[in-house]
């Protein structure tokens, strides 16, 4: 099996093998906790969870062509990402991350220092959120490279958070600014590197705002303490996360809970610097913030008998904001109050 | 968005839209267990795992192209195979799984009947084997169809069995037949499907026995049963299932444990249509069956202590024959015994 150790010239994963590509991943995890009964390397990982806690469960894959694009993205934000978009799911439940398993699918052509990069990314956010890396898989793709993350939550029972327990009257948050990854990617679109990015990171506009909204779909940055928060102390009737837009998200929350709901258009948390390059190019900024994808955001109801609540989340959210841009309506039509008038809300991002 | 209901012509999954797929989902999901909090369609699954048990987690891709060849299965096989493999790894730490989340990344040209007929494989699997659909996700593919797999699985403390428990001296025992499935896919590598298989089942030999070679390559039956009865009272000290081969087996469960192992030639279980088949075209059958991947037996290490223990499970394991077939040794050598001579055991089935 050929040296593959980091810092050496780019290798085939093909030529490291299998084994040689699970003791790269071993050797990159830190030790795990005493709750890992059998990691990496068996042919199932063991863990001991929690007493009195429920697991939560979830799988997520970043596909490239479909979900990012190595034009765009470095393989260091692409390993973030692949772990970022699974965390926001549990965390939208009112959970934590414990364990995740990790099953990589890789051309032939890709290169251990990119194999390396992933891993750096990805381990650097796990190491952060506290979550082990417990196994996984890896295998060949006659196609694109595949991450597909499984996370494994635990949370307490009667605090989980789902879509379906909104009521009419809730009213609903939304945390962070929205848009900002829309304008991002659309930027990006516009200004693909040369070749695949194989540094740290790829183009950023010299406008330092629309470098942080390119910087946000790149690296988005998962609510987890703000959704733990909100299972722990049951402010929240229903949580979800923004990954394909608030539009989205406001849909399936109303319709799992069985209500409508109005959004205030004034009130929406926009990015500035989204919405300035969103409106120089002729675009509605209140219509592309809503509709677009990839704000790892949480929406969340909160009923009026749980209001003072909020305040608890708010000063324990290290400075997340949390703003309330509409509510759930007993009336099953989503709509956008704008201008005095209403409009229906515009349809969220589709990968289908 | 469109009709979708069974038995309708084929229509791409591109039109039923990421909705109306996880909807034909969950209408083929039986009722849930009560230990199924949340299920299918929320951010993520909750489950309520037994008290005084450990959660084994695996996760296992089958891709087209790398894995299967829609020439030689049919989607039901498909579904069933992706369900199959990985039953057999957590049979193979001595647990019984008991949710399983599924990933499925789709090309564009996927029909929804060719979605049904995964489902229907992966479906019918797992209410055989007792296992919850509790959720997953869908995305597109712009490369292979892709089914990534997770199961959770429950295992009781100190009955887990890992490759690295082998001691030397150990006897090594194999479940069911091996060869099968080499021999199958060597036969459907050269009688592939005009075309991708729509029906229940590809190209079949009108040799029953090498019919039943193919049968076994395109929808393995994993050793549910006899890891979980190896589980329970603790006959092995090691185990692991041959998805890699016989041969990648002995070498990891002995290299994982610190031993060689030396295996008998004369004793291995070889599959007689298989054999037959391979000797009828001057391949050796012993190094063409002990090299050759896909047979989900398990490969297991039974002490001295704990031989008596190992009746037990032969009487419940409904006909599934245990074969010893050598031990683990001191001599870090790992070698197969022909004919009064040593050779080396030949390296078993690679991906990369």
């Amino acid at each position: 099996m050929p040296s593959s150790s980091r810092g050496s010239s780019p290798a085939a994963a093909e030529a490291a093998g299998e084994r040689g590509l699970v003791d790269r991943i071993r050797r990159r995890v830190p030790p795990a906790p005493a709750s890992l009964i059998v990691g990496i390397g068996d042919d199932a990982a063991v863990v001991s969870p929690d007493r009195g806690t429920l697991q939560i469960l979830t799988t997520d894959a970043l596909v490239e062509g479909v979900h990012y694009d190595r034009r765009f993205s470095s393989p260091v934000e692409i390993g973030h990402k692949a772990l970022a978009v699974n965390i926001s799911d549990v965390a939208s439940m009112g959970g934590a991350a414990r364990f995740a398993l990790l099953s990589l699918m890789l051309p032939d052509r890709t290169s251990t220092d990119e194999i390396d990069g992933i891993l750096d990314g990805l381990l650097t956010l796990a190491a952060d959120a506290r979550i082990h890396l417990a196994g996984g898989n890896i295998t060949r793709s006659p196609g694109p490279l595949v991450l597909d993350v499984t996370l494994i939550g635990s949370v307490r029972p009667r605090k989980i958070l789902t879509r379906a327990g909104g009521r009419p009257g809730d009213a609903l948050y939304v945390t962070g600014q929205i848009g900002a990854a829309a304008a991002g990617l659309a930027w990006l679109r516009e200004h693909p590197s040369a070749a695949p990015i194989s540094g740290l990171r790829g183009n950023r506009p010299d406008d330092p705002e629309l470098s942080e909204c390119v910087e946000r779909y790149c690296r988005p940055v998962p609510r987890a303490r703000v959704g733990a928060l909100l299972g722990r102390n049951r402010a929240a009737s229903a949580c979800m996360d923004l990954s394909d837009g608030l539009a989205d998200a406001v849909t399936q929350v109303a319709t799992s809970s069985g209500t409508g709901a109005r959004i205030d258009a004034s009130s929406l948390p926009l990015n500035r610097g989204a919405s300035n390059w969103l409106a120089s190019r002729g675009e509605d900024p209140v219509i592309a913030s809503v509709a677009g994808g990839d704000d790892y955001e949480l929406l969340f109801a909160v009923p009026r008998r749980t209001a003072s609540r909020l305040s608890g989340v708010a000063r324990e959210a290290r400075g997340v904001p949390l703003t309330r841009i509409g509510e759930l309506t007993a009336d099953p039509a989503i709509t956008l109050a704008r201008n005095g008038r209403l409009e229906p809300l515009p349809a969220g991002f589709v990968h289908f």
